[in-house]
C-alpha cells in the first residue's frame, strides 16, 4: 500500500515530494505593475482565457519570500519548506469573469515546482532574491518608510530573466489592484506514447481556491522592471512596454482545493 | 497557439522545460548491486508488480553524469543539457516477466525532473556526485585499470542519502546483469480537487521504451554502499543486507515513446 | 592603476569580491547556547587564548540570515549582498580579558567567505536555513510570541553540521549572556613556497570592533542543538555535552575596523 | 597545537578547507584564444608587469572540468575534490621574460576558491559549464572528432559572464601557444585595520610552479567568445576584439610550491 500525494509513493508517505493540502504560505511580496505588448500577451493565453480590453493587457510581476507548510509542521524544517518565487500574473478574461493568469512562474525548490505543477503554475528552477527589511535598524536594511528602496531579480541557467525596483510611497490599507481577481491556471502533463506527444493526459484550466488570504503592511510605490533577453526563456517577450506601481507587503494564505473550469484535452 | 511538449506552454514554445522527445542520452555509470530486506522492497512496488522471487530482491544503485539532447543540438548549452542523477532499480515481475522497478531518483537539473516525471520516474532534487576518470593521467584521476577506485554520492537538502565506492577488477564486454529487463515506472500525477486527494488523474503503469542502447568502456569489480537515514526521505528503508559487484561504464541510448502496461488509477 | 579592496584588483575596482569597509549588517537570528567536553573546546584555541575558566566552556551556535551592504547601497543588489550564516561564539579569555573564539563558521556567499577571512572568521561554504517569522498571521510562520518554534540547520557538501530547535518564552530587553564580549578571531594566510607550507605569512590575532551595535526584539527561550557527525569537518567535536537557553532576535551593527592582538606568525 | 594548511585550524587538522599540497590535478580543457583591446589588457596588470608587445594582447579563455585531490586519495570525495572553473590568461613580459597573467577567475568550489587565492589566482564563486564528451556514442556527445562542436559558459550571482563555441579541426600532438609561459599572479591579503584598506598585508607577485604536466588529445579548431556586460563585473572590458583559434584538450598538472618575483606590498 503506497502512500503519497505526490511522487516517489512509499511506504510511509514521507518521500513524497510534498505532503497532501491544505498548504498554508506565508510570504514577502515585491510586485511591480506592468503592461506588456497586447498582442504578445494575448498569445499566451490558453483557449478560451481573453485578454481583458478594459484593463489593456496589466500585469504584475511579483517576487515571493516563502514559507510553507502542511499540517505537520512542516516549516520547522527550513531546508525544505522555504522557496523564492517569481510569478507573472497577467489580467483577462474566461467566460466574460475578470480572472488573473500565470504564464511564468519561477522557484528554487523542488517541492515547490511540485505544488505549482498540480496548482497549474508552470514552473521552472530559478533563483530568485529581494532585498528584504530587518528589524534591526541599519543601512543594510530599507525600513518599510516613504523612499525607502528594494529590489528583485530572478536569473534561471545563469541567465537573468528579471529585474525590478520599487520605492515605497505610503502605507496602504488595501492593496487595490492586486489579488483581487481569481487566478487561473493550467494543469498540464503529456503523454509520451508515440504520436501522441501534443496529446496531453491532463490538460486542465483550474480556478484556483485561495483560502485564509491576508495581506498586511502594504505599502505602494513607484516601480521599475525589465525582463532581458534570455536563450530557452519566452518572459522577454512581455517585456513591458510600461511599468506602472511597485507594491511591497505581506501575504498569507492556504490552498486545498481548486475547480476545474474546462477540459482542454478533449 | 500555445506550443511546447511540457510546460510552460508558450508562444514560440522554446519555454517549455524540455523539447519533445527523441531524448538522447550520453551517460558515465557508477552502478553498485545490493540487496534489501526483501519485505522492505516488496512494500515499494505498486499494484500489480511483485518482487522477484528468483532474483531474491537483488537491486541496483545507479550515479550517472549524464549530457542530454533533443533533436536541436541542445548538447550545447551545457547550462541546461548536464545533469548528474541517482536512480535505483529494483528486480521485479509484471505479470510473471522479469522487469526493473525504479522506487526512488533524484537529479540536479528542473529538465532532468520534468523528463523523469514523464517517463515515470519519481524524481526529486538532489546533489549527486561520482568520481571521474580523465584522458590526461594523474594522481587525481583513477584510469579504467584493475584496483582504480571510484565513489559516489547523494544528497538532498543536506543529508546524504547515498555513499557507494566501487574497485575496479576487470574490463568486460557484457554487463551481465545490468539493464537486460525493461525498466518498469508509474507516471502518477494527483488531482487537488477536494476529496480527490487520493483519486489522482494520471496513474499508469508504463514500460519504459530505450532505443539506441550503446555499453561500452565496462568494468566490473567490488562494490560498498551505505543509505544513511534522512528525514522526509524513505531510500534508508532499502538499506543493504548485502552488497555485491560493483561497475563502471558508458552509456547511451534514446527515448520517446513507452507503453501503457496498465491504469492503475481505475 | 589596479583599484579594489580585495582580488580581483581591476581597472574600475567594481570586480572586486567585496567593496571596502565600512560594512553595515542587518541581521535575523537564531542562537543556542550550549557546553562542550572543555578539553575539546580548549583544543580550538589558539597560542595565548585560553578557555575561560568562569564560564565553564559556555559555547552560542548563531545561526543568520543576513543582508548586508557597504556605503553604495549594494542591498539594492540581493543577488550579491544576501547571506545565510552559521557561526560558532566560545567563551575564552585573552590576558585574561573575557572574549569570545570564533573556531567555525560556514555561508553561502563569496563576497562572505571574503570578508570572514579578512576578519578573521574562517568561513567555509555551507547550506544554512533557519524559520522565519513573517507579518502575515499564517500557519507556515511562527510569531514572535511565547510558545513559537523556530528550527535552524547548517550543511556543507551533502552532510549535516548542525540542527537547531528554539521555543519562545519571553520577550526581553536584553539579551544577558549574547555578544557581551569582544570576539577575537585569526587572520591567517599561508605560504606555498617549498617548505614554508608551515609558515604562514599572515597569522594575526585580532579584536574585532563592532559599531552601531542593535539588538531588538530580542526573545529568549529553551534549545535544543545537535553537531552530527561529518566527514571533512570537526564542528562535531564540539558536540554539545549541555544545551542551555535558545535565542531569536534581530541585530545589526557595522565593521570597519579591527585591533591587531598578537602576530602569530613569529 | 591547531592544524590545518588553512582556515580553519583545527584540533585534527581535517576541517581545513583544503590539506597541504602537493595539488594535483586532472582537467578537461575547452579553450579560446582572443585579442582584447590593448589598453584594456594593460589595465589589468599590476606594477612590474608589461603587455607583450610581441603577441598584441593575445589571451586565453579557459573552461575546465577539474578533479583535483592531495596526497590522501580525496578524489574519492567527489562531493569536495571536484570543480569547474573559468579562467583567463593574457600574454605578457615581467622584466623581460614571457609570462601568462590571469586577470579572472571563478570556480564552483569553496577549497578551489582557497586554493586559487593561495596560489594568485582571484577567484570567484561562479557556475561553469562545458560540454563533455562521453565514450559512449550518442547524439548528445560530440566525439574527439572533426566538426564536433564544444560551447562553455560561466555565469556568476545570475548573470552571464563569457560564452564560448568550439568548433574541432584537428587532432595535434602538440597544443602550440597554450600553456607555454610560465604562469604569475598576486597573492594579495587585504589588512581591516583603520586607515590601511589600502595597504594589504600580502602582495606578493608570484611564479607559480607546476609539475608533472601532461596534454593529451589535443585538438584544435575554431573558437567562438563573447563577454557580457554584468553588474559588478570587469570582465566584459576584455570583450575580445578578435577571436582566433578553439581548443579542447585534456591536462594534468600537480602544484606544491612557488616563487615570489616581487614584494608589491612594500
Amino acid at each position: 500500500m503506497l502512500k503519497g500525494f505526490t511522487v516517489p509513493r512509499s511506504p510511509l508517505g514521507t518521500a513524497a515530494l510534498t505532503p497532501p493540502p491544505p498548504w498554508h504560505y506565508a510570504v514577502d511580496v515585491l510586485a511591480v505593475e506592468f503592461w506588456s505588448d497586447p498582442d504578445m500577451s494575448a498569445c499566451t493565453l490558453p483557449r478560451g482565457v481573453e485578454l481583458d480590453a478594459r484593463s489593456g493587457g496589466r500585469s504584475v510581476a511579483i517576487f515571493a519570500d516563502c514559507q510553507f507548510t502542511a499540517n505537520g509542521e512542516e516549516y520547522l524544517d527550513p531546508a525544505r519548506y522555504q522557496s523564492r518565487e517569481f510569478i507573472v500574473l497577467l489580467e483577462a478574461t474566461w467566460q466574460g469573469s475578470q480572472i488573473a493568469w500565470c504564464p511564468y512562474a519561477y522557484t528554487d525548490n523542488d517541492a515547490a515546482i511540485m505544488m505549482g505543477w498540480v496548482l497549474g503554475y508552470p514552473k521552472k528552477l530559478g533563483t530568485v532574491r529581494q532585498t528584504r527589511t530587518f528589524a534591526a535598524q541599519s543601512a543594510a536594511s530599507p525600513p518599510l518608510a516613504c523612499n525607502s528602496r528594494f529590489a528583485g531579480c530572478v536569473s534561471a541557467h545563469g541567465q537573468p530573466l528579471a529585474e525590478a525596483r520599487v520605492i515605497l510611497h505610503k502605507k496602504v490599507g488595501r492593496l487595490v489592484g492586486l489579488f483581487e481577481r481569481p487566478i487561473v491556471a493550467r494543469r498540464y502533463f503529456p503523454r509520451l506514447g508515440a504520436g501522441l506527444h501534443d496529446k496531453p493526459v491532463v490538460d486542465e484550466l483550474v480556478l484556483c481556491i485561495m483560502d485564509n488570504i491576508l495581506v498586511t503592511d502594504g505599502w505602494i510605490g513607484s516601480g521599475e522592471l525589465i525582463f532581458p533577453e534570455a536563450h530557452g526563456e519566452e518572459l522577454d517577450l512581455l517585456g513591458p512596454i510600461k511599468v506602472g506601481r511597485g507594491y511591497r507587503f505581506a501575504f498569507s494564505f492556504s490552498v486545498s482545493n481548486n475547480k476545474i473550469l474546462a477540459d482542454l484535452a478533449v
